[in-house]
């Protein structure tokens, strides 16, 4: 068998990626109607239940095992002052994830959430034997000076993504969230945002870890050089991920364009994590049906890549920490709508005539 | 001793009330910054911390005990067709709650949240031995013939929940929810929030459980006509809960005091469970600093009370549905703050030199 080139081998995972299971979300639909509540009056749950049916086929799932994919990676463009700390941060960083002591780490180990922390490039040495070693290059380039990478590395960071999914399939994970590090990928973000959307740097680009006014001026002014200087292609996201994307960015956007592939629900953390995911959905439009959110960051620019996906956040926390930290919170939501649309009872198993419902069913009753 | 009368017993309680622990709360803040993140990333879950520590005067929490207590009554006012579901439906479904099988107790129980289950006033039979029984009557009168209620049975009601915030206490719960089951109780509820924010029926009113459009002009009409009748005394939360409110709304009320009085953190649920709030906060304003939001509800009430009690929910779900279905959800989120509060690395142990964040700190590097 002739192999097949990088980008051969990413468009048959494209080509191979379904909708939903169109039964199992009907089924799912009444199912949801004959449990003994007002109809719809568990909002978005039942929204996700029934989008969780169409992902895996099944009317009733459970979220046993969960795991958080954190892909780490350095930026080149943080020599130009733009991070919010230092380049050695991400090493240390990724390394105390593996040992729980992150802000996301934290709360996934105290629910007994998997963090599967992936090094995809990652400059800095480190010493944690439990961070998986898939480093495609040491980090990106300056987008200053030319592309942050090759198209070849882009596509591989994409199928290392699409890999870590498809591993979690075969391990029986029943939920993925998209998680990362990485000093400097809020500018490397707003810049891919940027292309994608066609807006302005000044709309799409906050201030990320946090940074004095002086360095949020030159992050805005170094995006509009790399810009300007590698010309992106809108059309083409591993372009536009190559030259002024990071490595996390794109084995993010494979995770995602995975857990579609291999039927799994997968949760969009904050600015990165959903810019990665809106990445994926221009690749292949279907991604998005097995996207779930978790909460609205506080970056200006999430917001911008959550209307253009189409989503619409389940969290108002004021969080902007990144690493994933939006999904332990929402696996719990996954685990609440498995929880009731698997036990709670039906009209007939609570005593209750639903014919009262006979005035309202059809009809919108709930016009605010 | 002489026997204290049940305004003198509710006076007592409401003097009780302490503000948060001022030295706790400043220990907790400095701890916040000390861990590995940029300072404030952790938004709204930073100032839950920061409250939890306020009210047990503890830097490092757990949530190890968590109870919903739901108060579940019957209301006079649906005799005149204004309720979604048949008044039955109230016995039925606090039978099934306490066998897990309804919306909010069947997510508890897959988190192993405890449930009360408290009947203040439930009008039919039940077969249900789990079911609390502190009826002090078999539902409200209908307000248009007169109140709801003496303001006696009011003060009960209200005391009977404080008691059951005691006995959590007691009891070693770490966090309350507060939820209710009582056909006809979103229209009590708009009826109190009517007068307490001085709005006009029409602002505060929708659709509780799901009813016809002529049904919904019924609804208001009889909530305006009630008031008329009634004349609530809007400085007087106790009144306004006697004449137009409900058994389930002022136990609930209950709930919150006594809470703030044996100092344990409360979750407020959608519509009904805020209305309660409001009273509790209106009766003694230290009370909301006791309060934790869960989702915003689909009902248009709910918007209103929360920004007369300056909360900002956690959640937009779109639910409606009661019962406590908000409080499994913000238990979990309070599992993840204590959780990163108790277990993150600081800078130091994170290997990490703070230096970098001088730059930032001090300065408003997040105004977007």
């Amino acid at each position: 068998m002739e192999a097949l080139s990088l980008q051969e081998q990413l468009n048959r995972v494209m080509r191979d990626i379904r909708p939903l299971d169109g039964d199992a979300v009907d089924r799912a639909r009444r199912w949801q109607e004959k449990l003994a509540k007002p109809p719809g009056s568990l909002g978005k749950l039942e929204d996700a239940a029934v989008r969780l049916a169409g992902i895996t086929g099944r009317l009733k799932n459970e979220m046993s095992k969960r795991r958080i994919v954190v892909l780490c990676a350095d930026n080149g463009i943080v020599e130009e002052g733009i991070g919010s700390a230092p380049r050695t941060v991400t090493a240390a960083q990724a390394a105390n994830m593996t040992r729980y002591l992150t802000g996301m780490s934290s709360m996934a180990h105290a629910f007994a959430d998997e963090v599967q922390v992936v090094d995809v490039g990652i400059a800095d040495p480190y010493d944690a034997p439990d961070v998986l070693d898939r480093r495609i290059a040491p980090g990106t380039k300056n987008f200053l000076h030319g592309p942050a990478m090759t198209r070849e590395e882009a596509l591989r960071a994409i199928l290392l993504g699409v890999e870590l999914a498809k591993q979690a399939a075969e391990e029986d994970v029943s939920v993925l969230g998209v998680g990362e590090m990485g000093i400097g990928n809020t500018t490397t973000s707003s810049a891919v945002l940027c292309v994608l959307t066609g807006l302005t740097v000044e709309e799409v680009t906050g201030r990320g870890g946090g940074i004095t006014d002086a360095a949020f001026l030159k992050k805005k002014s170094v995006i509009s050089r790399g810009l300007a200087l590698n010309a992106p292609d809108a059309s083409d996201p591993v372009d536009v991920l190559a030259k002024v994307g990071g490595l996390d960015l794109a084995a993010m956007c494979g995770v995602y364009l995975g857990a579609a592939r291999y039927r799994l629900p997968v949760v969009i953390d904050g600015l990165i994590s959903v810019v990665a995911a809106l990445c994926a959905k221009r690749l292949c439009p279907l991604a998005s049906e097995y996207m779930f959110p978790s909460h609205a960051s506080f970056e200006i620019g999430y917001m911008v890549a959550a209307r253009e996906l189409g989503l619409e956040p389940w969290f108002l926390l004021g969080m902007r920490l990144g690493e994933g930290s939006g999904c332990p919170l929402t696996f719990r939501v996954l685990e609440a709508v498995c929880a009731y649309t698997n036990h709670m009872a039906t009209f007939d198993q609570a005593s209750i005539d639903d014919g009262y419902l006979d005035d309202i069913r059809g009809k919108d009753c709930f016009t605010v």
